[in-house]
C-alpha cells in the first residue's frame, strides 16, 4: 500500500466517528485544553484522550503540553489529501461523462450521414 | 446522533479502506460487474462483495442484478456529504482567522491611539 494510501486511510478512519468530528469542528474555532473537549461530548476524559489519540495519529490535530494541561489544535492543512482525493473522484467521474457524450455525438454523427 | 451524522460516518467509514477506494475510482470510469472488480484487487469473490456491501450500505454504489451477473455502479453525488462537511470546516477555520485578524487590527489600533 502506498504511503498516500495508508495516510488516507487513516484520515478517514479518524473522520468516520462523530465524537472525532465534533472534536474537530469544536478546535476549527479555536485551540483547547483536553478538559474542555471532554466537556460538550459528556465523555469520560480516557474515552476523550483516545479519540484524540487517533486524530493526532491521522496528522488532524497536534496537541502541546504546558505545566499538566495539554492543549489540541487542529492542522487545517491535514484536510488537503481528502480533498484531492474528492477532486480525483470527480474529475474521474467528469471524464466518464465527456466521453459518453462524444459517444453520443459520434452516433447522432453517423446516423445523420 | 443525527441522521445526517450516521450517513457521514458510514461513508467516511467506507472510505478508510484502500480496496474499497480503488472500487470506487474503478467504478467512477464505469459500471462493472462483481468479476471485473475483484480481479485488480488480486482478492477472493467474498471479500470483494464484503467490500462492495459495504459501499453500498454507506450509499455509495448501487447493484443491479441481470441474470445470473450483478453490475455495480457508483452514486457521484453520494460524496456531497463529504464535500460538505469539508466546507464546514473550511468556513470554522476561516472565520476563526477572520477575528484573529479583527483582534490584531483593534490591538494595533488602539496600540496607535
Amino acid at each position: 500500500m502506498a504511503k498516500h494510501d495508508l495516510g488516507l486511510s487513516l484520515i478517514f478512519h479518524a473522520l468516520a466517528d462523530p465524537t472525532r468530528r465534533l472534536i474537530l469542528a469544536r478546535l476549527a474555532e479555536a485551540p483547547a485544553p483536553i478538559s474542555e473537549l471532554a466537556r460538550p461530548t459528556g465523555l469520560q476524559l480516557p474515552t476523550v484522550m483516545r479519540h484524540l489519540s487517533v486524530l493526532e495519529e491521522a496528522g488532524l490535530i497536534t496537541s502541546s503540553k504546558d505545566g499538566r494541561i495539554r492543549t489540541c489544535a487542529i492542522k487545517p492543512e491535514a484536510l488537503t489529501p481528502v480533498q484531492s482525493w474528492l477532486d480525483e473522484q470527480r474529475a474521474a467521474w467528469e471524464a466518464r461523462l465527456d466521453r459518453l457524450d462524444a459517444f453520443v455525438m459520434q452516433k447522432m454523427k453517423e446516423g445523420g450521414e
